[in-house]
């Protein structure tokens, strides 16, 4: 690699060019969710793909080839770039260091990344902020998963610290296996923490987006469906949401993208519950990226996620991000266990012409259960006919039958 | 260039291809706005382009080089397509012709396209199907001119039969000019008609799509503001517009749309005039591909022009055309006298700093007196005040000044 101060030198030209280049470390959906926004802001996409037929490579002419495992390939990728950024969490941290060090604009960086990283430190430091958290417990030995499991009456939600997603890397024990299941996950090194199972009324996330000068903004609230630990539905703005409980849920992301110092887009998945007072909301997870709760935002507010993030990484003022309907709602198309006989593309024929205000989202993807492939978009007025739609026509992209008769 | 027979037969199979693939020839803007759209529906765009720095081909993956008036070059970029279009109307009809020959799914398809390339068969056929055009005549001796000068009271428009677009080819002579400049245009070998000078109130524009099973798709009535006979502002639902006359338009659209045979996104440009018993409309001209008046929908409708001109050419159903705010205006960005010492990066910071609402669109062109290199998009409710925000961002890309104080 050349050295720090030559590479700095180039870094410090590159505000001249003609067009910004922002380089994304990823290959998949997500990363290929911003090229709509690269194109039309004329902001120079490059990606680093382990292969030129990931869902991004298919839509992006700069694909750089290579593991982002690899330091120097990290470099190679980030060549004259005015911002690097990420569509996952799996980057080395210190890599990532290593190329803020060389002068890289990285975004967000790997201070505020560790607490989307670690469910345990993200617990520790929002408890210090004073965020709302349920009751939780760095789990070292069985000792500890039983002295929480007294705590909580049983409640318990074993969660790995890093590297859980969609599901996975969550248990919820019952008494008799507790002890068998935390010795065995220890054994095999998994640093785990565990929390309080809260019994939730709904599902709700909140959205914002920070640039590194400091500006954020959210958008409305979300509420989210999850089935089998994947996310199944989003809409926004999430109904019947009190105004003094939205502003607060609000606060809280703005509070967390602040006090973390993270940049770009930010989704605080949030669990509401029933209080005395009401209802109440405890963060659950954070994830420093566009995130699938945010997908209703291309067709149904002013500025999408993707573009947000994209201005952000490049510190430019944040876009409006008011709604366009008085609801939208987002519905996956994951993957079921077999892949129906007729075409896909035959599947969205069926569905334009069933339902045209449906926006049909497709990665790219080979169809594989469980597998996020795509998504619909629905704008209307009325949540319950809105879900209807979004859902039969996501129902239908996967198995080319109609869920409502 | 392989046999018929062989093409044929490739092109029976595409129909299996996990995705579509549809080749734009052109490399415009227009057939880069193609790309949000083909990348969310998974729709494989190709482009023919005369570089690889054309604003299309800075964001589409697929790009041949070469030039389009050579039929080979034009079979070349279409292997495997499911569907051939165009962002202008130059491509020699003999050569479409032999690509439909060939067994090529080609829309618009030139029996159409000729009515947007020859203004005076577009007038004959216009009002052979009872649509309203301003008077007109065909212009092929000095004598013609005259007897029209006669006819309409000196309210002569001259058009070039071909090839005139954004003021060009389009002439309104004095009395003591008529001779000499109708003899001179003449001489230099351009086919020539002359149509009534029609007083306007106002532009309109009517956005329509067809698919080739039939299919008729219009958006809002869209009113455009022309200065030096460019567009420069266009909004949608035009303001003011009665019922009636809104109802009128669209089926003057439809009507063209239908009975020309059209598919994929038709334009028809319409004169709002003063007559007896309130506003009422004439055909100005016809543009058949995405159209500079419907830019509002990208922002501003469930379905925009560019996804839906994709679906027409696939003959897939079309998508809603419904608006997402009570007023969408679109200023153009055209380059001025002189390029502005603040870098376009540093204008686009500011105008997202002023107005975080303005949906920007550049093109990824250099700047050039007159060239469209952008557009503004601002969804609102107040018709007035949308408009000056969509002028004022537009207006700042152009010369990194407000124009509002």
């Amino acid at each position: 690699m050349p050295d720090d101060h030559s590479l700095k030198a180039s870094i410090g030209q590159v505000s001249q060019q003609a067009k910004p280049i922002v380089t994304v470390f990823g290959d998949g959906q997500l990363a290929r969710m911003l090229q709509p926004a690269a194109a039309e802001l004329d902001i120079h996409l490059r990606i680093l793909a382990s292969s030129g037929e990931q869902s991004a490579a298919q839509v992006i002419p700069d694909v750089v080839l290579g593991d982002y495992h690899d330091y120097d390939t990290l470099v190679g990728a980030s060549q004259d770039a005015d911002g690097l950024t990420f569509e996952h969490e799996h980057v080395p941290t210190e890599h990532v260091q290593a190329l803020i060090d060389a002068g890289y604009n990285v975004q967000p960086q790997p201070s505020a990344l560790l607490y989307a990283q670690d469910k345990l430190l993200m617990r520790q430091k929002l408890a210090e902020l004073g965020a709302p958290v349920p009751r939780f417990a760095a789990i070292e030995t069985v000792a500890d998963a039983l002295d929480f499991f007294g705590l909580v009456d049983g409640r318990v939600c074993l969660k790995a610290r890093r590297g859980g997603y969609d599901g996975h890397g969550v248990w919820f024990p019952e008494a008799h296996e507790l002890e068998s299941l935390v010795a065995k996950l220890l054994d095999a090194g998994t640093p785990l923490m565990a929390e309080e199972k809260v019994t939730l009324t709904r599902e709700l996330s909140v959205l914002v987006a920070r640039r590194p000068s400091g500006e954020v903004k959210a958008w409305p609230i979300t509420e989210s469906v999850q089935r089998d630990g994947i996310c199944a539905e989003a809409f926004a703005p999430a109904p019947g949401l009190s105004p003094e409980l939205a502003e607060r849920a609000a606060k809280v992301g703005e509070l967390v993208a602040t006090q973390l110092g993270v940049t770009g887009v930010l989704a605080v998945e949030l669990f509401a519950f029933n209080a005395d007072a009401g209802e109440d909301i405890a963060v659950n997870e954070l994830a420093m990226r566009p995130h699938n709760t945010g997908h209703w935002t291309q067709d149904g507010s002013v500025t999408s996620q993707f573009e947000q993030h994209l201005r952000a990484v490049l510190d430019l003022p944040l876009g409006a991000t008011d709604p366009l309907a008085p609801i939208t709602v987002m519905a996956n198309v994951l993957g079921g266990s077999a892949d129906p006989e007729m075409p896909m593309r035959q599947r969205v024929r069926e569905v334009m012409e069933r339902y045209p205000q449906a926006r049909i989202h497709l990665y790219g993807k080979d169809y594989r259960a469980g597998r996020k492939i795509g998504h619909v978009n629905v704008v209307g007025t009325d949540v319950a006919k809105t879900r209807r739609i979004a859902a039969d026509a996501a129902h239908f992209l996967v198995h080319a039958e109609w869920a409502e008769a």
